[in-house]
């Protein structure tokens, strides 16, 4: 029985959170929803009751098991130390702390036993690349892979609530031939595709695109990984799909390829069928298609790969860690 | 002043063609609407009367200049030796002729002069290849380029009017709690993405994504050349997108393909802002941006592009021909 409390509970990715605890089967003592003032008060459903939201102070997280950290980079910094102090295992979906050093970037099907090692503080990696690397690994675990090419499509509930209310609001407005409003995104984002997500980096790729080069390599153990990422968000509510080419040492077979990640814990082989965004909003696996021969390196494979972001990309992924250490102890 | 029939006038395409004939400034004697049976004595606005459709058959082409083909590659088969017996020269925006021997597959700004060998055919290229080389056509003449990695973002009009209907009738169908009805595309395409565009070839690959391979070979004259394409429809109603790494044979520097794409007639560099399918929506010019260095290979360039795909990727292309071919005369 543990006591888990959910840094910024009331967000897309700390309902999830919430939603994911229950389905995983971890046996909780306390749950403490945590969220600022604002939300203090607000009743989150649970199970057959509700939760009530607490205010984040410096002193919510005493007595606390663990703490999944949903909240921006900014509120990460400020309440680490509180929760260093606590005692409690801090799981953070902030990028805040991913690349520090001592601190586990963890896909349990992936690197779950990085996550054994920490001091206190495990990150969740974001969302594009724990999609990506879950379609990959299997592939790397056959042959080492030199380099990717990934392009994104990425759904606009991977800006939050906001995110998916800017899509509705402007998909009505157009409807009802009112003057689309522009917010959370860089241009109208109904009936469009952005090229940028985040902020750009000097060499001209953005923070999103060096997380699938600087985060694949940590996950993957393997600072020589070469990859050059275009992340691209779509008119899709939920879901971040990727085209994907990568270059392995030896050669496969694609039947080898196919066997592997249809063998993948949190993988699925889409075969005959393609994946799509709509086919895998609201579950935690990975599924996997187009999987065929590069053209431009023999040994290079090129696939596509669909996964719901706000859970494996992020909710999910933070509680299945949780789960890895429970079931590690 | 010439003679000039449309092929397929009541499809996006087609009407398409009209418009980009009235602005293109080229001299017309006659505009012959031809369509099916079903279309027959529907009125086309034009300048500042209307055209009546007529039926196409067998003898509809005599006394024709050009007939711009906007039709399945069913019909332009079924059509071309009419047309080749009418004496008039038939450019074809289906792909049934493209990759013939004798048939030149011309972007004006890329290889005009092959039009200029034609045998009464000319074949408009696909609409994502026309975009895609656009782009990479003022890099390719800096250094050759080897190799090219490609994932689209393509508009459902792509797939015509019926394209445009059905993602309207999607998005209107899940607003007022409806059953979504699929026709068109494999699967919803309103808040979804679909990475199977064409049928399939024996490489996994579909037939729009060989297109990429086998019309850029031909129109950039470089059968060595290698490319891997993904093709994915994504809810968007106009222009298509390409997320393009592409090799050359020598490291190019940035700036010096900045300005080359800048220079490029039928480019627009957007180094400050980056290019949106809405953006390049009703204009003729392919928007190129978010050029950087490519992170695998040292000659690697990266890039983004959009282009309206019913204009630039074919009729305004079409009609670029023919007047290409009147300023040759």
């Amino acid at each position: 029985m543990t006591k888990v409390g959910i840094l910024g509970a009331t967000g897309a990715v700390g309902r999830q959170m919430l939603e994911c605890l229950g389905e995983q089967g971890i046996e909780t003592e306390e749950i403490r929803l945590l969220a600022s003032a604002r939300s203090v008060g607000k009743e989150i459903p649970f199970k057959d009751g509700v939760l009530r939201v607490q205010e984040a102070k410096e002193d919510s997280f005493d007595g606390l098991d663990y703490v999944l950290g949903a909240v921006s980079n900014a509120l990460s910094q400020k309440f680490r130390p509180a929760i260093e102090k606590s005692g409690a295992v801090y799981i953070d979906n902030s990028s805040a702390f991913r690349l520090e050093e001592g601190v586990p970037l963890v896909v349990p099907e992936i690197n779950g036993e990085d996550a054994l090692h920490h001091h206190g503080l495990i990150a969740n990696p974001n969302c594009s690349t724990i999609i990506t690397y879950m379609a990959l690994a299997p592939i790397y675990h056959l042959s080492r892979i030199t380099a990717i090419n990934a392009s994104t499509y990425q759904a606009v509930s991977g800006a939050g609530m906001g995110g998916i209310e800017e899509l509705s609001e402007q998909v009505e407005a157009i409807r009802t031939g009112k003057e689309v409003q522009v917010k959370h995104f860089p241009a109208q984002i109904a009936y469009n595709c952005i090229a940028e997500i985040g902020s750009y980096t000097d060499n001209g790729y953005t923070t999103e695109e060096m997380k699938m080069l600087n985060e694949g390599r940590k996950i993957m153990h393997d600072p020589d990984l070469k990859v050059t990422c275009t992340c691209v968000r779509v008119p899709v509510f939920r879901s971040h799909s990727i085209s994907v080419t990568c270059v392995t040492e030896k050669k496969l077979d694609l039947d080898e390829v196919k066997r592997a990640i249809d063998a993948f814990d949190g993988d699925v082989l889409m075969d005959q069928k393609v994946p799509t965004p709509l086919m895998t909003s609201n579950q935690d696996k990975v599924y996997v298609g187009r999987i065929r021969r590069d053209l431009v390196n023999e040994n290079g494979i090129t696939l596509w790969c669909c996964g719901d972001q706000i859970r494996k990309g992020a909710a999910a992924n933070a509680v299945e860690i949780l789960k890895y250490l429970e079931d590690h102890k």
